[in-house]
């Protein structure tokens, strides 16, 4: 027994098959801080790190009722496979859904995917070869740039500021990677309250990216599981609304119901749409019928868009609770965003301090955020860090930016003495996972 | 607009990407064969195409009960993200599962994926560099022939007879692939009551199966939806059960429960399992906890052991009506497999018989059946075809196999007369979707 043998000698921890994985396999480690973050999962301490929804806030009595419904009524549909491409009657209401963001889409169109996570595993799996380029916001979401990077893809970051992704180093950035010769596949984009920078692309921009975009040929793929989230007025019209031949859509109920059913979906030109559900088939045969029609049975059932209300109220008051702390406690040098809406601020700290070292100091002080540097697939993100209101009390908030605050000037004073905060101990890919608050 | 003027000059369905997609993209088309399968869903047809369990077996007042209880008593749980790996609870009550076939493991080896498919796609995304060689029974799983092609693996057929795959060929196929420099990464082999050539490996073959993997280092992926579906005795020990280090093996409740939550799983050595749980949570970030504590919540409050006696008791009679009808009805000429287990028959035509050019014959005399050739990776298998005796009721398999018998004595009399059947006008992966029965 040669691996037999290798383990009961070395122990079985030892990996008798590092020389057979897959190249992009090698890049798969696990993040070193994930520790931290299950210390930071503790009642006692105030996390400001995950971006779980508060599901607490729905109906729980009538969610029970319509799944024990949905069993009597359609159990033997409900407990079957069901196609690769998704329930057709979801997909319609899928459809009804996306209008409220100016999208006029047939249900044809539509892929029901496993959150839309696995929207983005997909498009990634059927556009991108080793070494071809993903255009995506700096920073952006760490789901996607993990899913990029299993794909092998070289993600090549295009500026923001507070109005979204800068269109001028889009077209600059595009420019100079066709005269380098580099295969572009497609720009990533979350351009309504971003993940993780809060940031909204306004309206002006979003004509000037499609342009932009269609001049190179170059598909966008729009994602947007926050948009029904906006603090003010109507949702923004999607980027999808305006091209429906050059963009992919990604939408989700993770946000505007609950992920524990893990639905999302990718809305898609057809062509493309075809391949997608190719991919689907080949990775799970399809998505789960029972969860397909749970969230079918309560949009039809229940008033959804007055549940969306309730969330961005709760979600509005959380906001407001984390940018008034930080205005009356952040110390002079810190700068953060003003998020319209979505789960996240992003804050900028004072030169000379790592975000990364400064994550041991917070949890031992009770409160946690992500790191800044795992939102980017380069080298920068340490001045920066996540703080997210979506999931503690008000309450809790201004107590964690209080804690943080503490954290962050005594950083101050360490720089001032010794020219520099603490410093980073580890590298890696610095989030907590799904499940952690 | 450029793509936009494209689409509308020459019609929406012309794809604008398609010098776009990745080198793993150009094997996905859509299989022909697909329409015909669709039209071998209408209530007309028996359909002995399909793999669907016959979950009307299932008590749905109870199922309903238990789901509204989850909510009621774990809502905030159940609507939540989980963790990468999939609940911990569950996790222990799968490791109990397959104590049934002698497998002595602990959770923490356990990775719960949506349906055991995407274990599959998992384990081949994390192994598997194009042109790496993947070794199968040849016939296999049309499933996961198409995920080994989505990863561009190169499969190489072991052979087969009625006792499960040859040992002599396995250990042949390795000395052989080895001199001429390829690269093996698994043998993939589903040991118990074989989708589709309803065979067992038996107990001296696994043996030396496994012996012959360990001498070359090669991991074997065990892939085992119907080991508890057996009809004669207790279940065979599991190839995993004599080397934990040597095997990676795949469950799933879509068969002992129900395909409709999608609930799989993966026990994998320990390296192994650590990158199958990163490659998860890039895929979809976590599975859904409502279908993971669902089954959780079955397993823990009903007598899970007697509802997979029902269904073996059920598939036994079914099997026993194919069986029998086979025997009182099919031409000489024609032979087929015994199956102690499972779902299906894997029947082989008399000399000069296409199935895949029978099939449409046999839709327009309302039967359905999969053509042998999507069971191969290479040319093989037009002399087969797969009958499934697991959805349609007794008196429908008899009459499903007394239409298929007149088709193919018709075919018969066609190839005496002219020297061969009716010619195949058409190729592609031939299966029906996951939704057929």
């Amino acid at each position: 027994m040669d691996h037999g043998q290798t383990a009961a000698t070395q122990g079985s921890r030892i990996d008798a098959y590092v020389d057979r994985y897959a190249a992009r396999a090698t890049g798969m480690v696990a993040s070193e801080i994930r520790a931290l973050f299950a210390v930071a999962s503790r009642p006692e301490v105030v996390s400001l790190a995950g971006g779980m929804p508060y599901v607490t806030a729905l109906p729980l009595d009538v969610v029970g009722e319509l799944v024990a419904d949905l069993v009597a009524r359609r159990g033997p549909v409900a407990l079957q496979y069901g196609s690769g491409q998704g329930d057709p009657h979801l997909r319609e209401q899928i459809c009804e859904v996306m209008r409220l963001e100016g999208i006029d889409a047939g249900s044809d169109d539509v892929v029901v995917t496993v959150g839309s996570q696995q929207a983005l595993d997909l498009i990634t799996r059927i556009f991108i070869d080793p070494g071809d380029v993903v255009l995506a916001e700096g920073p952006s979401y760490v789901g996607a740039l993990g899913t990029f990077a299993a794909y092998q893809a070289s993600v090549v970051h295009i500026a923001m500021d507070d109005q979204g992704l800068v269109p001028a180093d889009l077209a600059e950035t595009i420019a100079r990677l066709e005269r380098a010769g580099r295969r572009l596949k497609f720009l990533y984009t979350i351009p309504s309250f971003q993940n993780p920078a809060g940031v909204t692309l306004n309206l002006a921009r979003r004509r000037e990216v499609l342009e932009i975009c269609q001049r190179a040929g170059l598909l966008v793929v729009e994602d947007n599981p926050y948009g029904l989230l906006g603090f003010d007025g109507e949702p923004m019209r999607a980027l999808r609304a305006d091209d429906p031949e050059g963009v992919v859509y990604l939408g989700s109920f993770s946000k505007t119901l609950a992920p524990g059913f893990r639905v999302g979906w990718a809305l898609a030109p057809h062509a493309v749409r075809d391949k997608l559900v190719l991919a689907m088939e080949s990775a799970v045969l399809s998505h789960s019928s029972f969860s397909q029609l749970a969230v079918g049975q309560y949009l039809a059932t229940q008033p959804w868009r007055e549940q969306i209300k309730t969330f961005r109220e709760l979600y509005r008051e959380r906001r407001d609770a984390m940018l008034t702390s930080l205005e009356a406690l952040m110390p002079p040098g810190c700068t953060w965003t003003r998020p319209a809406g979505g789960f996240f601020v992003w804050m900028t700290l004072p030169e000379g301090l790592d975000s990364k070292a400064i994550l041991p100091r917070a949890v031992a002080e009770r409160v946690a955020f992500v790191p800044g540097t795992g939102f980017y697939a380069d080298a920068q993100g340490a001045g920066n860090m996540r703080l997210s209101y979506c999931y503690p009390q008000p309450d809790r908030i201004r107590e964690g930016v209080r804690r943080l605050s503490g954290v962050i000037e005594q950083e101050i004073r360490l720089r001032d003495t010794f020219g520099t905060g603490s410093a980073p101990d580890h590298i890696g890919v610095d989030t907590p996972g799904p499940d952690l608050a």
